[in-house]
């Protein structure tokens, strides 16, 4: 009796070519992330439901998966920040702040199953935490941070825009509408989708908003235009609320030091829309746009937020953060024919196929070549060299190299480019430098290829 | 209310200095790996409990994290063998055979907590599965990975031992003893602590092997050694049963090209008491000890085996392999103070401390120093210069870089070595010259050191 092998519905698993770009998608996230100085941490996938769970409530609760082993309550962990809280709460006098980790790595949600949702799947996250304070300029450097992480992958057209919620709290309370700020927000939010009259109505009539207030509501949404234009139209409403005026100075700051941070100002927007939930984030907020598929939606969002880990200390920390989901990322990615189909995607970049009864030689230049740090598979199987150069075909080599008594006794190698069909018969030297230079071009792609 | 922040007991979770000794292990693992044209996989943490416990029962499946959602019976997976067991059934079309992959990753078994014992804990695993037959030259390789593998993380003193399981069990089959091998394999196991008196006294009263048979046994595990001295005395049994002759054969194909796969005499020895566990392995077995601290056990071990995915497909899938148990062996290597403590654990190489009112030509330094590819962090928290400092040194920043208006004027950059107290004020290029000079030497020191 066999069991049927099968992997549960919601959980990604790559065959060989695509986990290669994959493994290239997270080692450029490590890479960008690491030259921001930002250092890598690892956390267990179960924790404590205790902890994980301390802020409780809601819906993430129905879909984390949660179990008992022996007398222990157990959850997996569904993101990444509630254990970076913990790790801070719990290790505090043993980090300098501010504290500045990424952590990449797996988080659970038993969402109901749906084609794009995962229920296992990356998450790549940047914070960096103050120790009762945090200075703005952690938040002007965000968007430099997305930017180098998309443009390393290879994304060119895609918009970063940015937001900060003092300014639309301290717009809000110069209405008179704070206590109706999270209904008119949540509303305002559908503008794109239902238009300005609609949410007007929905303003007045459901959250009896005045009409003259809904029309001042729409037209602070409606500010749009360059940086310098929207900070400037956001001038005429400073001084009548001091939360305002300092999310605008905020603002300002973020934007003055685009430039110095390296951010094309094509890459970055002002938008009032952006409000990202209505409880954790309380300053800058980001999301991320491919303009081209706007459908998506955000594949990189955060914030600046006023505590990260009040559920388990009294230590007040600030931080700001963003996160990347990656898997679904990657998945739309696919969908969108967007990944490099010109990569490197073979295990090897060389196939030694060895064409001699001793196989020492053969085994000999695999391990010169692997000294020299090429990637080689050694091929012994007993097969027909038909099926021996089919194999390299299937894995996609960019190399095979043959050793026979010839090229044993001559001190050469035979080498064939499995993409231009080119053999060459040279000596080691020669080989290995022809080798270098092919890998060496094939590198520069990036994992993303937009068209 | 607080939540006492805490994390789990037999979960590792490192400070961020030893999390960065950790990352350049396990890199290195994924870089050796991939030198021998091995395709990185990742398959989900958690399995259907039906696929994961095919195989069923045993001491394992007290031990595994299994839990319902919904309707699902689910379990976190407790080795990477079973997950690649499933993979290769289900993607078997897909996939080009001899398939070699590495995996690393984490796993769960709820042991009983203990000092040293993890309960989450990464594995690396490298496999080759052949269809239906897999040459056995690589199994020949395999010595040669480790080899690699352990040389790249810094360690000498290491021995890769080696066996046939096939030259054990022609052995007692020889003796007639084949219905008590295991009994008498996992006697002759304790040869090391006990002695071979009382092995003697164990197999002849309690397992009913004669006198005679029990110092043939005990004079066949003796046979000690050059690999040559063991392979000619090991020659006298050939001849009087098939599977003996055939594994000797095997073993001598892995000992015959040690040399051409680049491993020494000294990090590999034949050793007839290697036995690894009774059902598993069927051929060529491996261990691997650190020579100067036996106690510590195998840090890698593997071997041959004839059916990989016997419980999910009637394809016939032999293979080699080994594992690492990472995070016990990073656990052991901390513990003995072998981790290496001039390695640049730093989150930046350097720290920018901006001098001016104006933050821009601190920030343009900044991404200029990141273009570069030199990890930077820019320090704009309101602080004395004294904290600054005291910061860098507590993240053991190995440059910190000073911006003040005079550098500005002149276009030079004050840069400090924090080892040597060293500050030179130099333009853009030379300063980055000699940060890049001095990381370059830095990173040439390996994660283990060996006193």
């Amino acid at each position: 009796m066999k069991v049927q092998p099968r992997t549960l519905s919601g959980f990604m698993e790559l065959l060989p070519g695509q986990q290669v770009l994959m493994e290239t998608f997270l080692a450029a996230l490590r890479e960008t992330y690491g030259l921001y100085g930002f250092t890598p941490l690892d956390t267990p996938i179960i924790e404590s439901s205790e902890v994980l769970l301390a802020k409780g409530g809601g819906e993430t609760e129905k879909q984390i998966y949660r179990f008992t082993k022996g007398d222990s309550d157990l959850s997996l962990r569904f993101d990444l920040t509630v254990p970076l809280a913990k790790y801070v709460a719990l290790h505090y006098n043993d980090l300098a702040f501010p504290f500045r980790r990424y952590q990449i790595g797996k988080v659970y949600r038993g969402e109901r199953a749906q084609r794009g949702r995962f229920r296992e799947f990356y998450q790549a996250d940047i914070d960096v935490i103050g120790d009762g304070k945090l200075d703005i300029v952690n938040d002007a450097e965000i968007p430099a941070i997305i930017y180098r992480t998309f443009s390393t992958l290879g994304l060119k057209n895609f918009q970063i825009r940015v937001n900060n919620r003092k300014i639309l709290n301290g717009f809000y309370a110069i209405l008179g509408l704070t206590d109706k700020a999270g209904d008119v927000m949540r509303t305002v939010d559908k503008l794109e989708k239902i238009g300005p009259e609609k949410v007007k109505g929905i303003l007045t009539e459901d959250f009896g908003v005045s009409g003259g207030d809904a029309d001042a509501v729409l037209s602070f949404i409606g500010i749009k235009g360059t940086n310098a234009q929207v900070l400037e139209a956001l001038e005429a409403y400073r001084g009548r609320n001091e939360l305002f005026d300092t999310g605008l100075d905020e603002l300002g700051t973020v934007v003055k030091y685009l430039a110095a941070f390296g951010v094309p100002e094509d890459n970055f927007a002002v938008d009032l829309t952006i409000a990202r939930g209505l409880d954790y984030y309380t300053g800058t907020v980001y999301e991320t746009l491919m303009v081209d598929h706007p459908e998506i939606g955000s594949i990189c969002s955060g914030g600046r937020y006023d505590n990260l880990a009040e559920y388990y200390t009294d230590k007040v920390l600030p931080g700001v953060g963003i996160s990347i989901g990656v898997t679904r990322l990657f998945y739309v990615l696919q969908e969108q024919k967007m990944l490099n189909e010109n990569a490197n995607t073979a295990p090897a970049d060389v196939l030694v196929i060895p064409m001699t009864e001793d196989l020492a030689p053969a085994i000999a230049l695999a391990t010169r070549l692997r000294d020299a740090g090429v990637r080689t598979q050694l091929y012994t199987e007993q097969k027909k060299f038909k099926a021996k150069m089919s194999y390299a075909d299937k894995l996609a080599v960019p190399f095979a190299a043959f050793l026979g008594e010839d090229e044993v006794k001559e001190g050469v190698v035979s080498c064939k480019d499995m993409v231009s069909g080119e053999q060459t018969k040279l000596g080691f030297e020669e080989t290995l430098a022809r080798i270098q230079t092919a890998l060496e071009a094939r590198r520069r792609g990036t994992v993303i290829q937009e068209r």
